[in-house]
């Protein structure tokens, strides 16, 4: 056990928004609710995943929707605390310990701001070891935990609270749910046991991002990143060109990025359903989801999320390996290239950038 | 109070079908399920809406979606007890009285199989005095009653319990759940008190149902619904071309018929949405929404819904005056032609009728 206070968040946002792979939404609007709430009810009690006791219930709790909508719709504050409520009425028993359902973007900062101020345990860990577009895509679902029941709230003071027979009809009624309610909503979902916890959630990204964090701060702060990550540095360049639609409740798009320095006379592809989904230099795939496919500013090494993506801007593309569950066939299931409908094998980045330096 | 026996259900499905106007599904689906379940659980006590007592908690139990698709898919049987258990385990005490939502179509007949098998009684009354294709439209809306909670099942097992600030929204949101659930959801909401019952509520419809099924059976059962309903004969014609899509969970779309006997060298052209909603003969409106707009056949004096339609049917085309609850303002507002996208201004049926004589 350890607390995390204010002075953490600094380093978490950051940290959670290189590995929230450009989606996720913007983690500085969550980093001022998690502030907010540590600076009324004091710091956070964070716990790693096998301090999680057998008779634990712990939860998701999380934002949902476009993260496009997400910047400019910041929550009223108690929607989530609403979501948990409605969550642990129809539980029927108290839930003990907030988990975040993944380390990137906003959904890193707001079940920190929850456990604040519902003075509950967090768990140092989540779902995904980064972000993803879809409630379906996160290492329980892979262990075969169900998502429901689920609450939502909006900003309005609607609400709703649904079972479904499988995580994929989970992501479908969700997803309607909160197009309905505005493009956003706050949610609680996928509740289990210690045990649960202990197997299924991908560990200690909590304080992975932390550390990421304070690492691309300082100077060289890229390096530092994929040092951290094992990363690989993909392409240097200038943006071309974004395209970018808000569609069903998601941000989907491109960016065409034109390569300077060493990668003068190229062109790398990123396609985009809130978070980067795959990267094409020239003709070739060079990296593909699960793997991580980051954008950072070139020159500081801020990371830029999909929807702040803007031309002009000079960045450095970089890739890291994800967690080993979702390289796994349930994961790839998943979360693979195929699901988002790219007819490309899923081949681990390690093997991409060895193959790529063998043809160099 | 009085029992409801299995024999009561023919006449009661083709009353129920008169008062549908075209809409609120083939109520004959939803009788073979009133049938068997008064044929398990014995005949159903009927209490008139000043027999409820103030303390009762009474709800709208019913079906919701398309029409067409109701026609296909046929509930599994258990979905709206499932509905109705949800819906009374958020209110945190038992529903004492089972309320009929609409009294056109299937929901006439959905209420009594759920009352036969949860042994509850079921109110002679109903929400709209005929059948409205939207959640809100019903008169407990006029008098200001919530209509979540709401609950809703389907056939695989998925549910939702919603709350919402409005019933506008309750609409909303709970068609986009229908929509996932594949176009129909069995539904418990309106939960209200026994003074709430008595004041809201169109009292007797169910009553009204049966008589009007009676009648239409006999000999000139035209002209005895047209005495019943105090009615006025529209048109009678041949069914020259019937246009129809299921959009956003309701079947749109719009009927032309071509005059006979004394209509002759006229068209009628009937455009709905689940209901019929405006009669336009040649070039005049000659009737509305709230008013009943009812489509016979003219041989039979059957019923005939919007999804049965066909060309070369032989119909006759009356219209009754609505309820004097959908005549005032609020009334107006919630179920007039404007609301429906009709820049047309309500006038009642004697009126119009009255109007037309005139003119002849």
């Amino acid at each position: 056990m350890r607390l995390l206070p204010e002075e953490a968040l600094h380093d978490l946002a950051i940290g959670a928004a290189i590995l929230g792979t450009g989606g996720g939404g913007n983690p500085y609007v969550g980093r001022l609710l998690a502030q907010q709430a540590i600076r009324r009810h004091g710091p956070v009690e964070v716990v790693a995943v096998d301090e999680v006791p057998d008779n634990a219930l712990a939860a998701f709790l999380a934002m949902m929707g476009a993260p496009t909508v997400m910047i400019e719709k910041i929550p009223r504050g108690d929607e989530l605390e609403q979501a948990f409520h409605m969550l642990q009425d129809r539980l029927g028993r108290p839930i003990s310990h907030v988990l975040p359902a993944e380390i990137g973007g906003i959904n890193s900062m707001l079940p920190i701001a929850a456990a604040a101020s519902l003075r509950l345990p967090l768990v140092d860990g989540d779902g995904m070891g980064r972000a993803f577009p879809e409630i379906q895509m996160c290492t329980p679902t892979v262990f075969g935990i169900s998502a429901t029941p689920m609450a939502l709230a909006d900003d309005k003071g609607n609400t709703a609270v649904i079972e479904t027979v499988e995580n994929n009809w989970t992501e479908r009624l969700a997803r309607s749910i909160t197009v309905d309610f505005g493009c956003t909503a706050l949610i609680a979902l996928y509740s289990m046991s210690g045990p649960q916890v202990r197997t299924s959630l991908i560990p200690g990204t909590l304080t992975l991002a932390e550390e990421l964090g304070r690492i691309a701060r300082q100077r060289d702060g890229i390096e530092g990143v994929l040092e951290r990550l094992r990363g690989f540095r993909l392409f240097e360049g200038k943006v071309a060109d974004v395209e970018r639609r808000t569609l069903g409740g998601f941000a989907r798009g491109q960016a065409r990025i034109e390569g300077l320095d060493a990668d003068v006379g190229s062109t790398l592809t990123l396609r985009f359903q809130n978070e980067h989904l795959i990267a094409v230099r020239d003709d070739t795939v060079v990296a593909t989801v699960p793997d991580l496919i980051i954008v950072l500013d070139a020159d500081t090494g801020e990371p830029i999320t999909t929807e702040e993506l803007r031309y002009g801007f000079r960045v450095a593309v970089i890739a890291a390996p994800c967690d080993e569950r979702w390289r796994t066939g349930a994961g790839l299931e998943l979360v693979g290239p195929r699901y988002f409908g790219y007819d490309v094998e899923y081949v681990p980045i390690e093997e991409r950038a060895d193959a790529s330096r063998t043809v160099a």
